[in-house]
C-alpha cells in the first residue's frame, strides 16, 4: 500500500486545450484508445470534466481513502477513484463534494457509485460515475493514492489528462499529451472538411474510400 | 393470498418532514438501512416522491392486483409494487396514472418497468422504476395488496413513509419515523456546520478525525 | 450476404399517422407485438423517430456496413441497425449523422452504441441506442443490408414502419400497417373516454371489468 | 393466440444424422446460422438432444401453456419453450419430465429455467435452459403452440430441428436439412483434413491462407 | 450492529426429514415461499447441505464476520452469510472450511463468492454460492450475527432451516418447519400418483384440470 | 499495431513450481494482486493450465490473429486471448486445438468464449474462457501478438507466468515469479501449521488474532 502525497501536472493551457477537442476525438487520436468502460458517464447529461488524475485505488463500499485524496488535491485536479464496480454504496456525496471544491477540485470520476446527486450537481461540481446509490461507506479500510490503477482495461498513472462528456471518458497520458493534441487537431480539420462535402452531396463511401473493401467483399 | 383493504397511515405532517430531509440522509440517519436497489430510480431526473406505501405483491407481466390497488387508495398513498424485477413488461401506464391522479395518490414505486413515460410525465405522477417498457400485462394472476413486501434486502410495510428523489428510494418504517427525523435534522445541522468548516479551508481527514485510522494502516 | 439497394416505402402519411400515436399504443394495437428490447432507448429524453426501416445487418465493431446504408438511403428513412448488442463499440458518430441527415435520413436505431452524442443531438438528429460508447470500429467487415434481420424477437423487413419515443421502439410490419393504425385510433378513442371516467370518480376495476377475475381468484 | 395440434414432421434418420454432425458444425454449415443465445446450455454437461421442434410461446411465470403442449407431443419431439428470458422462475419440473417422457419426448430447450434438475438428470430426460430455479408457476396464463417463435435472433418453426450439446443449440429449418448435412459431412471431411495436416506441422496460417490478410494489414 | 452468540436451534431430526423432501418441493409447500436467488448454487453440482441458519451480515470484501461467526457455530450448523452479491472477491476458502469442518459445521451458503473451490470440495465441506472468484479479504469490517437477513427477497432468521440441492436453496422458518414438512410429504404422495397416472398414459392436463382453464381462454 | 514473434520465456521449472501452489495462492502472495475477473473459468471443472503468457489482442468476433499466434507458439506456452469479453462468437474451437495442441501448446486462456466444447476436452487441451458459444467468426481483423494487453484489472505481458485452475486464472508477473514462489511456499507452511490448530480446536479469531478489531468494533 503506497500513498503518494503529489505527482507531477500537466500544464494546465494542455489540458483546455484538449478538453476543447471532446472525449471521442481523443480517443480515435491516441489510435482508439484510452477510453473507460462505456457504463461510466455524466450523472447527469452535459456534465463536463477536464484535468490531470489523482488516483485513488480504493475499496468496495469505503471511502477513507477517498477524505485522505481530497486533502491531497490541488485546485484542476479531477479525483480517478477505482472502487471496483461495486454498486450498491456511493461513496461519495455533497459533503465530501464541498470540501473538494473548497480546494479547487475540478471534478469526479468513480468507477463505483455517488450519492447526493441533486446538490452535487446543483452546486456545480462534475461526476463521471456508473450510476448513484444512495448507501453509505465505512472509513476503515487501507488503498492506494497517486499510483497507477486500471479501470476497464485503461491504466491511469497520477497526472495523467481526464476527459469527460457525454460520451463517457478518456484518458491521456501525460507524456502522449501534446501529440494527441496535434493529432486531435488534425483530425477535426480534416472531418471538417468531410462534413462540408457530405452536406455538398458526396457520401461517406466514396469520401473514406470503402468501394475496394466493398468490392472485394462482393458487396458491391 | 391476501388482501387489506386499508391501513394505518403516518401522520402527513411527519410524511412532509421527512421527505424535506431527501432520501441519502434518511438513509443515514437510519443506520445506513432502508435504501432500495439503486436500479429504482426516477424515470425522469428531477422526480419525487414521499407518502405512505400501499403495498403490492404482484407477479411478472400482470397488472390485475395493481388495478385493484388503485381503487383502495387514498390520497397521499405511494403504491409500490413488486413485480419482481422483471423488464420485458411495462405494468402501468398513462390510463393507470391517470386513475391513480384521480384518487389523489402521490406517485409509484415499481420493482419492474413502466410505460408511457412521456404522459405520466406531462400529468405531473412520478414515477420511480428500473427502467421504461412498453410491453403490455395480461390482467388474471392473482397476488397481495397491504401485505408486507421485500425489495432488494428491504422490508416495505403498509403504512410505512416512502421518499425518493433522483438518489433512490428510501422506506422509513413507520414506527421509526419519528425518531428517524430528528436524527435527520441533527446530522444536517452538523453537515452544514462541516460545509463551513469545509469552505474555510479544514479538510474532512480532519474534521471526521481520519488521521487515526490512516496511522494505523501505515498510510501516513 | 446480401445487399438490396432498395426496398418498398410505406406512404409517408401512414407513417406520420402512426407516429402521431406513440410506440406503447402501436404495440398494443397490434396484440401486444413489435416493441423492441426495453434496453433500446433515445440516447437524449424526448428524440422521436418514424420512417421505413432501412435494415443493416453489420458485426461487432465494424461499421463498414453502416457506412454503405447511408449511400442507399432515401429521404425519410429511418436505419436500423443490428451491432449484435455489443456495448463496448460505438459504430455511429456525428460524420455519419451528418451524412445521414445530408441524405434526409430521419434517424437511427442501433442495437448496440453510438459516439458524439452530443453533437448528434446538437443537430437534430435522433437516435435511439442501447447506450453510448466513444470507442471506434474497424470498416473491413461484411454484413447485409435491405433484408430482414432480428432484434431481441422482432423481425424487422425493410420497409417496416419504425415508431420510437421515450417508451422505446417499436415496429409495425408495412403489411399491417393500415389496420394498426385503425386500431390504434380506435383504442385511443376508448382510453380517453376511460380517462374521462376516471376523473369523474370510477375505477379501472370498474371499467374494465375486473371484478369477475378477482372474485374468481377469492381476492374480493 | 392460437394452438396448432400438430406440424409436418421431418424424417427421423435426417435427424439422427444431422445430430451426429453436432451443434457447431451444422451453426457453420449454416453460414454462421441457427444458434440460440449461448446461455442456453444442458442443465448437466454432456446432456444431448435432437428431434423436431414443438414450439410453446409462454409467458413468464406460467407454465399452462407447456402443460398443453405436452398432451401435444408425438415420441421424438423436442419441446421449444419461450418463456422470455425469465430467471426467477422454474415452470418445468420433474413430473413434467415424466410427463413428457411418458410420451416419448426427446428433450426441453427452454429460454428461462426450469428445477428438479436431479431428478429430471436421473430420470434421462435432457434440459436445455439458462439456468435452474425452483420457483413455482401459475397455470392461468394463455400463450401458443406450434406457431413460429423467435429466441435470441432465431426464429424457430414447428418441425425445424433441433440439435443441442454442450455448445449450445442450433435451430436448423426444416427446409434446409438435407442441404445442411450434405454441407456438413463435406466440411466434417475437410476439417478431419486439416486435423491431419495440422498433425503432421502445417500450420493454419498455411492451411486457410490467412497470409494474404495478414500480409494486407501489414502485420506479416 | 449487534452480535448474538447463540439462538435456538430446531431439533435435529425435523432438519434430517426436512433434507429429504428437497429443496423445491420444500419450496412449493410454503406456498411458493422461501427460495433464495437462483444465482445460488453449489460450487459443485451434486452437493448438499441441511441445517440451522447461523446468520452473518458482512460487508463486501471483508471475512472478519466470517472468522467470528465460526468460532460460535455448533455442529450441524449452516452458516448463511450475506456478502451482499459482490462477486470480484471471495472471503471463504479452505482454511475457513477447516475451521468450520473442525466445529460440525454443515456447510456455507454465502451471497457472494468463495476461493479454494476444489479443496473444499475435496474436504467434503458443502458450499453454495453465486460463483468462485480467488481474491482476498480484509478483515476490518463490522457486521451483524445471528440477527435476521434478508437474501434476494427471502428473510432468514437464525435457527430458520436452510436446505440445499442443485435446484438451489430453500428456508424453511423454524416456526413453519413440522407444518410444511407434513405438507410436503402430502405433496410427495400425491406426486407419486400423479406419475404413476403419466406413465399409464394421462396428461397433466386430465390429472390437473387444466382443461377449464385452457376452455375459457379459448384455446381448446 | 505490432506483431512480436517472439519473447522471452521463464523457466520452465519455475513455472512447475509455481503451478503446484495453485491459482488462489498465488494471488495472496503476491499482495492479492494478478486474479483475472472471476468470470474467466475452465470450461469443464477439474481443468488446469500453467505456462508463459503468449499474449494476442485480438477484436470480438474475429480469430485471424489467434491463428496466426498459433503459429508463434513454442512448447508449454499458454495463449492468453483478449477478445474484449464479447459472448456471442466462439473465435476457439477443435480445429484451433488441434493446431495448438501439434507445437505443444499448453493451453488457452480467452477473454471470451470457445466451441467444440467436448471434442477440446477430450483431446486434454485446458481451456479457460467465459462462456462456450458456438458462433463462427471472421479472419480479416487486425490485432495485436505479444505486447501488453490488459483484461479485467490485470496487466499481461508476453512470458508472464499464467496458472489457472477452479479458482480461476492468475497472472504472476514473470519478474516476480522467483519471490512469489518463496512467498507461497512460506504461506502453505503457515496455512498447514493453521490447519493442524484448527483440527486441534483453536479457532481462526483466536489463530489470527482477530480479537483486538472485534474488541475495537465494540463487538466482543
Amino acid at each position: 500500500m503506497a500513498v503518494n502525497t503529489t505527482f507531477e501536472r500537466p500544464d494546465s493551457q494542455l489540458v483546455a486545450d484538449l478538453a476543447a477537442m471532446g472525449a471521442a476525438t481523443l480517443h480515435e487520436s491516441m489510435g482508439q484508445r484510452g477510453a473507460l468502460p462505456h457504463v461510466i458517464k455524466p450523472i447527469y447529461p452535459g456534465m463536463k470534466v477536464a484535468g490531470p488524475a489523482l488516483t485513488v485505488d480504493g475499496q468496495p463500499a469505503d471511502n477513507l481513502m477517498a477524505h485522505y485524496a481530497i486533502s491531497l488535491a490541488q485546485p484542476g485536479d479531477v479525483l480517478v477513484l477505482d472502487y471496483k464496480a461495486y454498486l450498491e454504496s456511493g461513496p461519495w456525496g455533497d459533503v465530501m463534494s464541498t470540501a473538494a471544491q473548497a480546494r479547487g477540485v475540478a471534478g469526479l470520476v468513480v468507477n463505483g457509485c455517488v450519492r447526493d446527486a441533486e446538490s452535487c450537481r446543483d452546486m456545480g461540481f462534475s461526476i463521471f460515475a456508473i450510476s448513484t446509490s444512495m448507501k453509505g461507506s465505512n472509513k476503515l479500510l487501507p488503498g492506494q493514492i497517486n499510483t497507477p490503477i486500471v479501470i476497464g482495461d485503461i491504466r491511469i498513472a497520477p497526472g495523467d489528462i481526464v476527459v469527460g462528456d457525454d460520451d463517457g471518458v478518456v484518458i491521456v497520458p501525460r507524456e502522449e499529451a501534446a501529440k494527441t493534441l496535434e493529432t486531435a487537431r488534425a483530425r477535426e480539420t480534416k472531418e471538417d472538411e468531410i462534413r462540408q462535402q457530405l452536406k455538398a452531396g458526396k457520401t461517406t463511401v466514396e469520401l473514406l474510400n470503402l468501394e475496394p473493401t466493398l468490392r472485394s467483399l462482393g458487396l458491391m
